[in-house]
């Protein structure tokens, strides 16, 4: 075992319909300044009324590819397929107890077809049970059309931990906002900035320094190291951060108050599946009341809609300081000595 | 403490500078199924000569962003800093024993000005040490050119923990490339594969199907998992498998054998700083012969060395995997159930 | 006026559904060097027995952008406004004779709704048809849900005539794949080259030299010049080429023949509209067979299956010289002096 | 011949070193209503006091492609190679009376080694002249060099008429930043908007739009359309729009006026060379003032800062257009009828 020091973050304020109340959260980090910066922002949204969190879609993928003779065949091979959608949807649900087909999508380059598998997973992120149902559909298909040969069982468009468009513009894991409209007051008291500030720093580093460092669907200061935390504190595959991080702040000066929002359209988390059954990690979900009773897919719900504010504390927070000229180093140093 | 599951996989056969001898190395993951995997990459490494390492280049980044006028004024300003690159070395050499100055680097974006710092910083990944250099480099330059303003100390150019295509072409953290030549008679032995399959799959998953994806200077299957891993069990900042992911699996058949080598452009690994503290993340270091007397900088690059060979590892047993229908859940169940 | 010089290349011979038979295509550019080397792409296509074209799919879009108080309500008005995409698709329909609705598309960032009206266009490329379309459903929507505010009639999700992944995630314009099989003696005799060289020049310069320059969804050589000039010669909007360069060249050695493809998500030219009155491009247009009484949509099927074409026959031949050291200089150095 | 639609639009005002005084611009397109949302933005930059146009840099370049049997190899040549830059800056001085080398970069995949040569052109936009000093460079490190095999002239790291990130962060073409300041009155009166509907603009649709979009480097509404139709009147290769597309839109409320820019990395644009023959485009440059007797480059550079000024003058006026709802939609309807 290799421990990770973790420290109980908040509480955090939510409101709406994912999560309402006061909740923390448990953040396993090597980086420790994390804990008092994420614990600022987590102070405001208690003054500010709360972090209001919004799911927009969930699902999980998988792309089988195909290979064809030509690119005329691939395409009439997955015309084919496109019309027996309803016959996928069985084989999908017949691979599991909670795997639903919601949508098929496709590539085709030159004589190269792939088919991304778009599912319903109810309270686990999901890897496993869309691999299962993607060998299941690929089989039925290379049964179903010999013409069409197997190339592999991910085509690299689904896609899993790596860097891409298709994750925001289509969907994977899932899509959550997170915002708070924080009085001017609040603002200049607890995180010593102004909406002024907040909207400059946001423009000009998140959104302009983000498109010159040539980032793709991503504008934000420091998603990454929330989700990395949060990730591992409660048990999940950390490495689909990657696609995670590709977030966007945005932010509106309403006269002295400040709107303040984290969107996040690609969350991978479950509450049950691989990872979950380590003790410690059982604990943090059970104090996240993310072992209820509930609804399929409920928990899973509620644990992301956690993720994402604990992604906002952590974010405001470190926009706050970078608006004031030495703020962060003299941070880091008081923790250090601290 | 979050206690993340921990094996020694290998030994792996390395040869080349950076590494020469066989080694062993932790994954800390929940994902177990990656140690047989990652093992079974190893077990190819012993037989077939060892995977040689080179590194290509290694610093470490972060940018200022300062607010002119208008951009005839951030030019202009810019053409009067650049010139001066001595001085500014002296203050990042003032604010470490370590930190040294290699390249400026700048965006001008209307009035906007993004310097890029890029630094050696010894045996340190050097996030701190960048960011304490570019505070003291910031300071100075708002202090000579009054026209200049502060904006942020992190203008997201550097850039930390986010997808970008900079850090590639400008470089951050350490660019090594891990690579074998393995033989046709090993590959199907071990591997169950031929070169012409590999480089299909290849050709078709990474390049391609990472292209139709909108990656982003990325083609490879899960680089991310072994990153995570490797990064978590030695105390590293694991955030920083973002760019890290964003690497090239590139194969040629040659006559029988198979030559298979990954591109890691962007390895941000340390054997001293934070998160090293932790006395598991010591013993681990210390096994793999990364805290020896060693001439500053060679420790975290022969780290460096082992994390990309590990990354080999895991790539070529996936990608062999995937190459035949079915072996990869066939692999799931039977450890699921063993 | 700005004459272009122009000269009709081929006859490039065709094979399927979209084009069948010989046709030659007109170019206008100001690189010269161009046009013989389509032809000498186009003489391949006659004696390899023709380029099949394929149409993968075809659509029009515009985003509207749409301001709410908050994500949440940003949400809950898009489930409601999805629910009514009959309604909605009776608004497009009766903005025009042509325009038919295909799709909804939506991003939500923060308080922010981006709506992507996808759209069936007939004969013309669409831009204006699309735009009349959005207004009449933005108008309807603001209307219906005064909760949102007007943002901008195009909010860049669209996206037109700027780089994206989202155009051939989603779709725009005409999505179509030019291929055709070479047999091994043609490569040699015509084009001087083999498949083997074709296929390492296509990974290490399309695929592999494309990621490392940070491209997206785009690996070829020159697609965009025949663009350019294809589209100049029949008057359609050519800085459309922007989307259209982002396709890929796959190929496949076939024992001692080459599968050659060209493929390409994001034509966007049509038959009818803005720049079809010019009486010099009218002539193009009739002498390419793309003004005869058709079904609707068919002229513009046609044309764009020429264009992918006329794609092929100019990247087959650069390609080619490029697998031969001096001799893209030698044929550029032959022209200026003939 | 294929003559396209050009009208002279200004004058606009211009000032700064590239370019002082008024100057009108043909733009050649059959987009026809460019000539009057152009001439609007021409109005507003002769009452505000003119549009400054600031040269950041300028290069072009050309990348080849070598072959070694691994990556060791490649980085052991490359380190050679890069230690002889100065018999390299002699060899490209050697192929042509202007080219002169400016940098070296290089990328390294596997076995795989991209070197990019970065040359001045001057008053050329310089395609030819690189690709010869490339051919002449290449052909020495064959010869010196027998561990490398030749792969391509060229290797897609250049990148021509692409889209990419390498362009815009090592450079490309002349990089060009063009900026206004423009009093609220005149915002009000010529182009009915205030600063504050164009900050909000720019964010929501060029910054955000442009993200979820999936834009690379890319943050404006629509420079590719001045560009193309500068660039067809003044005989350049058009395709180069789509590197000249990526570039930005930023603002800044400045009280009751609005600092305005457009920043344009990637401008590639000569007054000698192909294209340039063409009487009619001899008659636009020469009143352009772009053939007078002035030191090399100079000619280019006065190019490049008007073509800056025009695409201001469109972005302006189309951006100030869609603030309004309805107005983009009746601007054209008029321009049709009248």
């Amino acid at each position: 075992m290799t421990p990770i020091p973790t420290q109980w973050v908040g509480p955090i304020a939510f409101t709406g319909e994912l999560v309402e109340g006061e909740v923390s959260a448990p953040l396993a980090t090597y980086e420790t300044p994390l804990w008092p910066s994420t614990a600022r922002g987590a102070g405001v949204s208690r003054h500010a009324g709360g972090i209001r969190v919004t799911l927009v879609d969930e699902r999980m993928t998988r792309s089988i590819l195909l290979r064809a003779r030509d690119g005329a065949a691939a395409t009439a091979a997955w015309r084919r397929i496109e019309a027996r959608k309803d016959e996928i949807a069985a084989i999908v649900q017949g691979t599991s107890r909670f795997a639903r087909l919601l949508e098929l999508n496709r590539q085709i380059v030159g004589n190269l077809l792939y088919i991304r598998l778009e599912c319903a997973t109810g309270d686990a992120s999901g890897h496993n049970m869309v691999t299962k149902a993607a060998e299941a559909v690929q089989s039925w298909v290379l049964g179903e059309y010999p013409e069409l040969a197997y190339a592999s069982i991910s085509g690299n468009f689904c896609t899993d931990k790596k860097v891409s468009a298709v994750n925001g513009l289509l969907g994977r894991g899932k899509y959550v906002i997170a915002e708070m409209e924080i009085p001017g007051k609040l603002l200049r008291r607890m995180l010593r900035t102004t909406p002024e500030k907040m909207l400059a720093l946001n423009i000009e580093k998140n959104l302009i320094g983000g498109s010159v460092a040539g980032s793709l669907r991503s504008a934000n200061a420091h998603f990454a190291n929330m989700l990395l935390a949060f990730y591992l504190a409660t048990g999940q595959d950390a490495a689909n951060i990657i696609e995670g991080s590709q977030g966007m702040v945005h932010v509106e000066p309403r006269g002295e108050d400040l709107y303040f929002s984290c969107t996040l359209p690609n969350l991978i988390v479950g509450t049950v599946g691989s990872g979950k059954g380590n003790p410690q990690v059982e604990a943090h979900l059970d104090a996240l009341g993310c072992r209820e009773p509930r609804d399929e897919g409920a928990n899973a719900r509620r644990l992301a809609g956690i993720c994402a504010g604990v992604v906002l504390c952590g974010e405001l927070s470190l926009m706050a300081a970078q608006t004031n000229p030495g703020e962060l180093m003299r941070a880091h140093l008081q923790l250090e000595r601290g």
